[in-house]
């Protein structure tokens, strides 16, 4: 399964063309609006006040409900763009945005009204392409959760099992300890209450995996497959398989992850510091990943910045609508990234 | 250009042929066999016992000193393996490792000796691609450089410029604070001695990169092209650009690297938490990453593991000759997978 | 530049999704429309009834004119379409067309309304992503024409130049030879008259390539890289690059195109035979290759088939609307792929 | 399954990775080393007169006589070459060689030397993995067999079954009818004794694949993977499926392949003019495609072409050993390229 993801913020439409989808699915639609509700912009204060439907319309690859096994397009029209806000500043390089290595790479061409094809919008197809994964994995016991691990340095629990994660995913703010996400929603508010943003980081996790997927070459190692799904999703500067980062401060004997028969026969780990991957390969435990966010970039506080067209040192102040933290409407997309790395994982 | 490394730890060879190098190219083997050598083991008390010259054999794609332009296979043949050390485990799984996940895949059939070719010896082969890409590179003005930047806890000064990474090549061990790589090594002989291993970190630079080389999008973005050769490296368990994983603590004001207009014309940054990436594509300033390994999972420590063939619960003890720390010899091959990956963003 | 085509025949719309076209590029819609109306059903006699606009709407990729660089959608919606026609047999395989093996494939899913993906109305996507890698490789100097060369055996005049293949893309049926392009149409009314359809072949010429475009190796290879191209065109069912299949009568002597040194400084061939490719690779000479297109499946007359529901014999009368001959119309179509195999090649 | 074949003709040794094998293969080495025997120079006055024993050595991915599933590479010696042969050549292009392209495609860098890696000398290990991959599809009950179709314009029968196929495998010239074959052989000898050699075709079958592999879409029709594989084996310059290029002679009466119940309860066609492909998918019947091979450009009558150094008209007399003929060694070429696409086709 292959997906292109197509758009603009600011353009008639964005949408998705998924190639590969297995015959025969007879699609949830309501559990795929489920999702993009979830990512949807425009429901609270946490987020940014531009206001979207996003109901995936279907062109091609669904039959009496079905999926054909032939690409399936979907497309979701952009309806509030107010493209007046970047008029004004398309020649301030936004740092922390893609503006000016853009211009370079596309030789001053890209749409640079609300960011382009680079907005965080263009995660509408890709949460689209992840519900019809899950669906698809769904049929294989395979399930994905996720919840914000950190927010600005706040932590959430840590997950245990998906049951958790399914009562996360019914939620507003999409942590398992609720105390812990409203200290998160502090932090977030008061970063927009001082024209600022902040970062955070989502634990997530694919249950039901077989032992024995993926192999240690490169292009088809686990960790590889999923790091490069997770690092397309913009805002996404880190990815951890299992203990992550903090192998750095272990010993073997502590990073080891000691491994017993259970009661039904299957091999298990007591402990899953690997994040389910050995040597490139699923090892039959949950596959375990951390990604770090960096903080929305877009912020009302006035910064230094380059005047892309003049090339001289400018002063910049946003305007327009703005999220001050993508993290919590993160939290599906990086579920629809890790669907389709699984799938791709699986040979689907 | 792509790379297929084929071997086992204990077969009669390990190699790699790499397809799409540029004709023309005069290899400097003294520059390769250098590669090599900051890799091979057997030098120290840190490393393994193992003794190999790790001296490649060119079969093709060399024609009077120069690259044809045709497919470059080298190869490395095994000198000093001692099989009968594996014989007695070989139906125990050695936690940490990918014995478990690699039966089943491979249904029983790869070859266990030394790890087969889940080996951290099959690193060789990568070093040497890594040291042709790097000589391509060079011809462009671009250069890759490493340090371990924290073993066990313990941590290396900050990297600032190519030079000094330069000299850090030249170093037994290779840290920019010989004080520091001190303690490092302390910690590393203390593991050993405790039968024990210990992990830590890498940081990478690429110096000389132009702006504008990669794309949001799945499989082309920068993050994604780079975290994929990485990640295939065994051991390698996080990938952090930039600020990384402290993202996650940060508001937009910190994270958001200020743009300015250089003596040169050129557009600069004042700080590089982006590691010279934003959206996907590169930005001019250096790109930076730091990747986590694992401690070795190989100790001498008695472990609990299950007896594969029985399917039983058992006690593992592992003789033999391992490394009781990998970070300090991967810098190189972290090097390697850098200069492999900038290679295919830059399309060569 | 890799493109996904979408739709269904009897679907809301059909499309293609082209990414890694290069910005900058301004689109003259004019001329992409003049391509699709050479494709566009419903002229004349020769072709089937169905009567389509065809006219793309861009949704994404292009910005104020030109090519941002990013994944470029266009979109084309069905408007007359009669599904009516295709409720009576879908149960029966039509025979020379995919029911079948699309059934077993998809598992009885496919839209079987109209051949559904398999329709050569697909096609139509086709032109508008050839029409767009025309308008690149015309900055470059590079044309790509294409002529009917034979259909049911009479045979059109070899084409010698690139201003005839310009002149024959203006004619209502593209052929250098008028009169033997009578008596193809001739051939064409007098199938239809008699229920029956008619096959035939293309010849197409890409000039102004460079030498050294292409590698021996698999995946890389110039013959390869548009043969893969041309069978993704439905009825598509031999290829041959310059003599082609006419080599197996040769010898050596006449094979081998005697090589010289041209008035301008570079090396020419003295006859085509290989047309334009030695070893994978480009020589400097117009690329040519021929591709034979097998009769129009569709007929009116009786066949012998099977109720794929019943699995028993069956006869199926075919009503609605449908090509006598579809040479003609894909003339456009396969200058189309050819146009996307040679941006392949030359790495755009 | 994935292969890479590097080598020159004169370089040390020739050899191919291949990646993707399934883990448990017990390899047939003496089925392996027959396949490599068909092929083998040197054998009779047909050939060339370069001796070569083509017997592989396996330097990974086989542990205990198994496959292990992870890359295997294997290595064959060049022995027997000649390169003083082609020092007084090496500026004069030989007409209807890769030479002046691969002189403009790799900077004037590749070996030169009996074509270096242009020469039909590297189809050996493409025999080699065809070798494996047929033993992969035995498995399946899929077999591949093929027969020189054509010499000169002197035809073999037409295959039917596979049995006379295995039987064509077993004869030092492989064709169906001895006859033919004898008059085909006197072509051969008839344009060596007139320093000329003759091109010719081979027609393959494969046997046993299910209905319902491949996809309508570019990258995955079952006639453009094909094709993909037949054209990167050297000198082939054509490639037809079913009734090929006769298609532009029927009409769609004749064309279509009626279909019926068979006896068994599974759907056939009473013909097989579309070679067991519609719409790019496998229907079930024997997948049948013919190639055609260019005659040998090394022939030793006095040619004219350039003197790539001065840039100017020059007249070359070849010496050396050369095949007057390909077509009956390339027989179990064709067959490894079919096998491997097969491979591909299935997902293997």
């Amino acid at each position: 399964m292959k997906y292109s993801i197509f758009g603009e913020s600011h353009g008639p439409a964005i949408g998705v063309v998924l190639e590969g989808v297995p015959a025969g699915l007879r699609l949830d639609m309501a559990a795929i609006q489920k999702e993009m509700d979830r990512r949807r912009p425009g429901k609270d204060a946490l987020s940014t006040a531009r206001k979207e439907g996003d109901v995936p319309e279907i062109l091609s690859g669904v039959f009496e409900g079905k999926t054909t096994g032939t690409p399936l397009c979907a497309l979701i029209r952009n309806t509030d763009a107010h493209s007046g806000d970047y008029a004004a500043i398309k020649e301030l390089a936004r740092p922390g945005h893609a503006d000016y290595p853009a211009r370079v790479r596309y030789e001053g061409c890209n749409d640079y009204r609300g960011g382009g094809h680079f907005s965080g919008r263009l995660t509408a197809p890709l949460v689209f392409a992840g519900a019809v994964a899950k669906q698809i994995l769904a049929g294989k016991n395979i399930a994905v959760g996720a919840h914000i691990s950190s927010i600005y340095g706040i932590n959430d629990a840590v997950a245990e099992d998906m049951d958790s994660l399914l009562a996360v995913a019914e939620k507003d703010f999409p942590v398992l300890d609720d105390a812990a996400g409203q200290q998160m929603q502090d932090a977030i508010l008061e970063a927009k209450n001082e024209q600022d943003s902040v970062g955070g980081s989502i634990e997530c996790m694919v249950f039901g995996l077989p032992a024995g997927l993926g192999d240690p070459d490169f292009g088809r190692n686990a960790e590889g497959i999923f790091a490069q799904h997770l690092f397309a999703v913009p805002a996404v500067k880190a990815v951890g398989f299992g203990a992550g980062a903090a192998f750095s401060l272990m010993r073997g004997s502590e990073a080891n992850d000691p491994l017993y028969v259970d009661d039904d026969g299957s091999v298990k780990a007591e402990q899953n510091n690997a994040g389910g991957i050995n040597g490139g390969i699923t090892n039959g435990m949950p596959l375990v990943f951390e990604v770090t966010m960096r903080p929305t970039p877009s912020i009302a506080r006035t910064q230094f910045t380059v005047d892309m067209e003049k090339m001289e040192n400018a002063q910049l102040e946003l305007h327009g609508r703005h999220d001050p933290c993508v993290v919590h409407r993160a939290v599906p997309v990086i579920e629809a990234a890790a669907a389709l790395a699984t799938c791709e994982l699986m040979g689907i």
